[in-house]
């Protein structure tokens, strides 16, 4: 298990330890057959108390049924979250609701809880009917599992889809003289891809927080992590982050912006950027992870929206994988910019080396910018020397991977 | 010579005359060394008698300093347009339009115009100063050519970057008693890519038309033929449409929106649609041309606005260069649409075949969707069922090929 030491006494474990860290939760995950090969594809996340709950969901215009149900048990106390992989549930129709339902209704009735304290969440294939004789049968199977072992692990690795690893991690800190876990587990697979990669996480912590504090530190959380990643600027139908409090730790209750909010805020924040770098890192044919900031910018909206243009630009993407510090496709980029810029102004740096000046070449050779892009991780850095904001987007490169995994077809 | 009859008498001849067809006007194209492969890379377009002229422009705020010449000299009567490939004189700061007013000077003291009668064009390597001495070199040599010969096809071939066959058409119709042909040429590569593949393209015409009528004419005809076509959502700092008109058949001047007008736009609208149709066709790594329809929208922009976001969705090309009818991809990207939209009445069909229906599946098996792809040309066509408003935007999918040619670098 590795650790590190964040700000203000945060520690952050990865590798190891997730949802079932903080007091108060159990979960573990089986395969109940609606992946074709087998594998893990359905988990719970279960809370004897009910716990208090906030939850960011996608925002596209089409939410598939899971999305929906949850959205509208969200206000309520929450006592599971149950997901399941290998099919999305997604643009299936009134079926897909009835079918969420029913997932509902059964968790209900084995778990002994309220319907409307259950969150459900999907991934997988799109436009076809979950095999709901698979899931019920999943429902008894993991109420029996769930009797003899709590496995964060088993939970984890039954929310994966294309991800060739397990996401789990946890933060400690101090609030209010008590020690607080936040653990959590992910899923990606760098490419937002509706048949095969939502983004799902999810979080538990035995922190004690109001409801309304908890969905203003997990949109700050959110906003400051998966929103900076930016693959091939897609949104699934089912992208979902939701977080249980149990409050079993006893902590006075946060219920207002403090200094205890400010930690728990921060906290959260490190852990989801530890997620959302995994998600980049695991995607689907990535080679190279790009960090693309922007600076000298008008205003930090400005810089943000400049540096996704240069993350979803597919000649930039691909000669990054090319290895070429072709300096001219991102000053191409850079010219799209929706507000005003000063072509002369602007400078390129690739992992600390200069390439373009002044809006012209400074001289970089071809084998020079081969070997500063001779690794895995890149900072792009546009200079446009007109303001003074900044602001990044982490993306990574397009390689002939990503082409193979999202056209090929079982 | 292939030859189509379009509308009110027009016809379309393709495959052979390009921008010499119509009266007063010479072109060649030679080798001068730009290109280090030794292909053509440098013509001209030449008319013994100044020309009214138009010309479009890229709209990406850092421009190539042929553009910017090019832009101070096309309010006045035009004689000869020099275009060069292999070296886009893009991003190469003082130094870049210096070169560019070199060649003004150069080629008005061998041909004898005033240099405010000159417009310039480039396609290339981006960020690398012109090789002067070779283009000083090349514009005498074309010069001499041009005495000897008068030739579209070497003209045509001069301009082309990646692309693999050159592209001329012209389009003739009577315009008061007189036959009129507007002729040209063009280059692309498919994706509008700032290091190999600016879309550029020159039309002559010998009708007689106010430089005013011209220009309108001409950003119709450009609405609706290259800006519906979108590869990779990219454009480049070369993009140029230009077009001159010699008078020479003497029809009588068009210089308001009366019937005439309507015929001239109408006849040039289809030349830019062909050209269009060729440079997708044409394209980097393309397998397949789709064209993606937005009907029941709510407005046209909207409609046009969505299948510009389908078009350019990563998930879709890859989906349907792996000949897969993924409909659920096609919702995913719908779904982000920046307008309301009710995910219910979507409906969405392949070459003909309904995919989805209501927002759900249609039935349309794995084999059957594999069956409807095996063409090159996709009608991909999205019902949103809520409006009247229709639009649609031609594309490619996105092979490996497309990676190849982006990240390979000599």
């Amino acid at each position: 298990m590795r650790r590190s030491e964040l700000q203000h006494g945060v520690e952050l474990f990865y590798g190891d330890g997730g949802v079932t860290r903080p007091a108060g939760f159990e979960a573990n995950g089986i395969s109940c057959g609606i992946k074709v090969n087998g594998k893990k594809d359905l988990c719970i996340i279960y809370a004897k108390n009910p716990c208090t709950a906030a939850a960011v969901f996608t925002t596209n215009k089409i939410k598939a049924a899971p999305v929906k149900v949850s959205k509208s048990h969200i206000s309520n106390k929450i006592q599971a979250i149950v997901c399941n992989s290998g099919n999305a549930n997604s643009c299936t129709g009134k079926q897909g609701v009835q079918d969420a339902k029913q997932i509902v209704k059964g968790v209900s009735e084995h778990f002994e809880i309220p319907e409307k304290s259950i969150l459900l969440a999907s991934t997988g294939v799109i436009g076809v009917p979950l095999p709901m004789e698979a899931v019920d049968y999943g429902i008894i199977k993991i109420k029996r599992k769930l009797l003899v072992e709590n496995n964060g692990k088993n939970a984890a690795d039954a929310i994966l889809s294309n991800d060739t690893r397990r996401k789990i991690a946890y933060v400690q800190l101090v609030l209010g003289g008590k020690k607080i876990t936040i653990g959590g587990m992910a899923k990606g697979s760098g490419m937002i891809n509706p048949n095969m990669a939502t983004m799902l996480t999810f979080l538990t912590t035995d922190a004690t927080i109001s409801s309304g504090m908890m969905q203003k530190a997990l949109r700050y959380a959110v906003k400051h992590s998966f929103n900076k990643i930016s693959i091939d600027g897609q949104m699934s139908t089912n992208d979902s982050v939701m977080l249980l409090a149990s409050g079993k730790q006893g902590a006075a209750a946060i219920t207002k912006k403090n200094e205890d909010y400010k930690l728990f805020e921060y906290a959260l924040t490190e852990l989801c950027k530890q997620f959302a770098i995994e998600i980049v890192n695991d995607g689907e044919g990535v080679t190279k992870v790009i960090t693309v900031t922007v600076k000298g910018a008008p205003g930090k909206s400005e810089a943000e929206q400049l540096a996704r243009i240069i993350a979803n630009s597919l000649p930039v993407k691909t000669a990054i994988y090319g290895q070429s510090a072709d300096w001219g496709r991102v000053l191409q980029a850079v010219g799209t910019a929706p507000f005003p810029i000063d072509p002369e102004k602007i400078s390129v740096t690739i992992n600390g080396i200069t390439a373009c000046e002044n809006g012209a070449d400074s001289g970089l050779s071809l084998s020079e910018g081969r070997q500063i892009l001779n690794k895995r991780n890149v900072d792009l850095l546009v200079d446009l020397g007109i303001g003074r904001a900044k602001d990044y987007v982490i993306t990574t490169d397009l390689s002939y991977d990503y082409i193979k995994i999202n056209s090929r077809y079982i």
